[in-house]
C-alpha cells in the first residue's frame, strides 16, 4: 500500500500478506508452481485449508459443535443459503432490519418461509441500532447484521435471545471479542476484515442443520461442505490462501483482543476529530457508531466536493460516502494502521484551518 | 513454472500471466494499491470485467443474443443453477451421461424437474462417447459435457439437435473452434483452460431465460447478473483479473483457431507415443480420445508405481490418473507448451528403453 486506503470492501490488506502472496504467485512453497497451479487436492493446499479453518476456530474461540467453512459466493449468497438450510416453508424467521444488507437478507428469506421484521431503524435512514424490541419465541432463528457497512452503525450489545442467532458479520468479523459461541451461524464475505473478494466464511453449529424438509442442492447444503472439509468441489484456492495469510497475520498481532484495542483507538481518534472539528459531523447516533465504517458529512455541504478532491491529492483513497448516506465514509478495518487514521485526521484539521 | 505441470485442474497458467499478476498484487496499474485492495466498483476493475467479457465474446465469436457472465461458485454450482433457471417442475431435460461430472449434473437437475438420460457410456466405464441415440423433441434442453476430464473422452462431433443445447465445457473451453452460437448455454469453471479456481464462466442466450415459474434466489438468477453486468455483488475480483489476462494471452497466441492447432499437435504427439510405446496403452476408445486429458495405463500394472516415481524425479507433476480410471492422466490444456509434452514423451521412451 502506497496510499491511505479507506475502501469499504474490497479493502486494504496487510503489506506482508501481499508480499508473501506475490511470491506464491510465482512459486508456492518451493514447488516450482504458482499457488494458482497446484491441485486443490494436493497436500500443499490441504494444509492451507486446514490452517485457515483452524485459525478461525482459534481466533474466535469456538466450541466443538462448530464447523468452519470457506465457501464460494460472497455474503449475498448466504442471504439465500441460510434460509435454504434453516427455514422450512411455513416457519418464521426474525430479521433485524438495520440497513441495506439486512434488508437484502430478509428479502431472500421470504422466498423460503415467513419473515418477521423484529425491529427496524429504517425510519431515520438506518442511522441507529434499535434498542427495545421483543423477540418472539417461535422464531426459527433471528438474523442480525452486526455491523452496517453503509450506514456506519454497529451492534455494541448483541441481543440476548432464546432462539438461534444468525449473524452477518461481513464488516466486523475478527475486529472485536464477542462470545461467538452464542451464535448458531455466522457468515462473512472475506473482503473487508479477513481476506480478498471471492470467498465467504461460514461458521455453523452442526446441531442446527438437517431440520428442514426441502431438498437442498448439493452446493448449497452446508452438510455437504462440512463432510468434505470445505473441499467438496474446487474451492477458490487463492482467496482461501490470502485469508489464511491474513488470519496468520492477525494471530501474530495478538489476535482478536489485541486488534480490538487497536480498532477502538483508531475509531476514537477519528470520531473525536469529527466531533471537535467545526466543519464535520457524524451521521450515526453516537451510541451506535461503528468502529469499522466511520460515516460523516460536512456542515456546509458545498465544501464536500472540495474536501474530496483535497483527499485525492493527499493520497487518501476510498473516502467517498455511499450514495444512500452521502458525505464521507472511512472504513478502518483490521489491516488499517493507526498512522493512516492519523493522516486523515491531520488532513481534516488542515482543511478546517484553510477553510475555517 | 519450473516443473512440467500436467495437473487436471487447477492447472498451469502462462508464465507471463503469473508475472503480471504477481506485480498487480503489490501495485495494480500504478494505483498504489494491490488488485486485491481496489473497489469492485472502481473504474479500474470495471475495465477488467468489461475486457474479460468482451474477450470471451470475441474469442468465441458469439452473436448478439448472448450474455457473458463471470460468476461465483465453480462448475458444480452450475449443475444446479442451470435447471434452477431453465427447468420447471414437471418439465423434462435430457442429459448425456458420459462421466462423473455429467452424472453429477443430471443428479442436480432431478431436484428441479424430470431427467431423461438420452445416452450413457457407463457400461464401459465411460471410455467412449455414445454414437447413436435419438433426442426427444419435448426436452426443455439437452445437457452435454463436451470433454470428460476424468475419463479422457471428448465429443469431437457436437450432436445436431432441435432442442436448446446446454454444455459443460469446463475442461475444453477455448481449446478448439466450435460454432458456439449453436448452444443455448455454456458454462466452465475457469481453473483448467482459462484462469484460476474461484470463478465460472457462463455464456447464455438471453432468449432462453425467464421461462420457469419458480422464484429464483437473487444470486442464482442469471437475469440479475446480466442486468448488473456481472457485478451484482462483489465478484471474485482476482480470479476475474487472471481470467482476463489469460484470455488476452490467448488472443495474442492467435485465438481459438491457433490454439486448436497447437492442442492437436500436442495431443497427437502424446497419443502416438502411447500407441507406439510397448509399455503403455490408452484407456479411451481412439475415436473419442480427448485432446485435453490424455489417459493411459501400463500393460504391466506392476510398473506403474515406478513410472510415477520416475516422473516425479524428472519434475513431471500431476500425471497420476484419477482413481476411477487408474494409471496416468496428462492434462494438456491451452497453457501447456509442446515442449513439456515432448519432455513427457522423451521420458516415456527413456523409461521403455530401461524397462523394456
Ligand atoms: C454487511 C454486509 N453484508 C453483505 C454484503 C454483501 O457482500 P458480497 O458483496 O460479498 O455479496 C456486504 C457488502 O458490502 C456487507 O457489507
Ligand atoms: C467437466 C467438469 N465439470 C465440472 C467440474 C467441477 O468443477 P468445480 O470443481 O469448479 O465445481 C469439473 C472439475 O474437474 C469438470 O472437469
Ligand atoms: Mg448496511
Ligand atoms: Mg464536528
Ligand atoms: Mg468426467
Ligand atoms: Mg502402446
Amino acid at each position: 500500500m502506497q496510499v491511505h486506503n479507506f475502501n469499504a470492501g474490497p479493502s486494504m490488506l496487510p503489506n506482508e500478506v501481499l508480499y508473501k502472496a506475490s511470491k506464491a504467485l510465482i512459486d508456492f512453497d518451493g514447488l516450482g508452481m504458482s499457488i494458482l497451479e497446484i491441485s486443490h487436492r494436493s497436500e500443499a493446499f490441504l494444509q492451507v485449508m486446514a490452517e485457515a479453518r483452524q485459525l478461525v476456530r482459534e481466533l474466535l474461540q469456538l466450541d466443538e459443535d462448530f464447523e468452519v467453512l470457506f465457501l464460494h459466493g460472497g455474503a449475498s449468497t448466504q442471504f439465500m443459503q441460510v434460509p435454504y438450510n434453516l427455514l422450512d416453508a411455513g416457519e418464521t424467521a426474525g430479521y433485524l432490519d438495520t440497513g441495506v444488507w439486512a434488508n437484502r437478507a430478509l428479502k431472500e428469506a421470504r422466498l423460503f418461509g415467513n419473515v418477521e421484521v423484529v425491529a427496524s431503524s429504517a425510519d431515520r435512514n438506518y442511522c441507529y441500532i434499535p434498542k427495545s424490541f421483543t423477540v418472539p419465541k417461535h422464531l426459527k432463528y433471528l438474523h442480525i447484521t452486526t455491523n452496517n457497512t453503509i450506514y456506519g452503525t454497529q451492534w455494541h450489545q448483541i441481543p440476548e435471545v432464546e432462539v438461534p442467532l444468525v449473524a452477518d458479520m461481513s464488516s466486523d468479523i475478527f475486529s472485536r471479542r464477542l462470545d461467538f459461541n452464542k451464535f448458531a451461524l455466522i457468515y462473512a464475505g472475506a473482503q473487508k476484515n479477513m481476506g480478498p473478494a471471492g470467498v465467504t466464511l461460514v461458521v455453523v453449529r452442526k446441531s442446527i442443520l438437517g431440520k428442514v424438509s426441502r431438498l437442498i442442492p448439493t452446493m448449497l447444503d452446508y452438510r455437504v461442505h462440512i463432510q468434505h472439509e470445505s473441499i467438496y468441489n474446487t474451492p477458490p484456492v487463492f482467496a482461501v490462501y490470502i485469508s489464511m495469510l491474513t488470519l496468520r497475520w492477525l494471530k501474530e498481532q495478538g489476535g482478536v483482543d489485541a486488534i480490538e484495542k487497536r480498532n477502538e483507538a483508531k475509531a476514537a481518534l477519528l470520531y473525536r476529530e469529527i466531533d471537535e472539528n467545526p466543519l464535520f459531523r457524524g451521521t450515526a447516533d453516537p451510541a451506535d457508531r461503528s468502529r469499522m465504517n466511520v460515516c460523516f458529512v460536512m456542515n456546509d455541504p458545498s465544501l464536500e466536493k472540495e474536501f474530496l478532491e483535497f483527499c485525492k491529492k493527499e493520497d487518501i483513497v476510498g473516502i467517498k460516502g455511499h450514495r444512500l448516506v452521502g458525505g464521507f465514509r472511512a472504513s478502518i478495518y483490521n489491516a488499517m494502521p493507526i498512522e493512516s487514521v492519523e493522516y486523515l485526521v491531520e488532513s481534516m484539521r488542515y482543511f478546517a484551518r484553510t477553510h475555517g
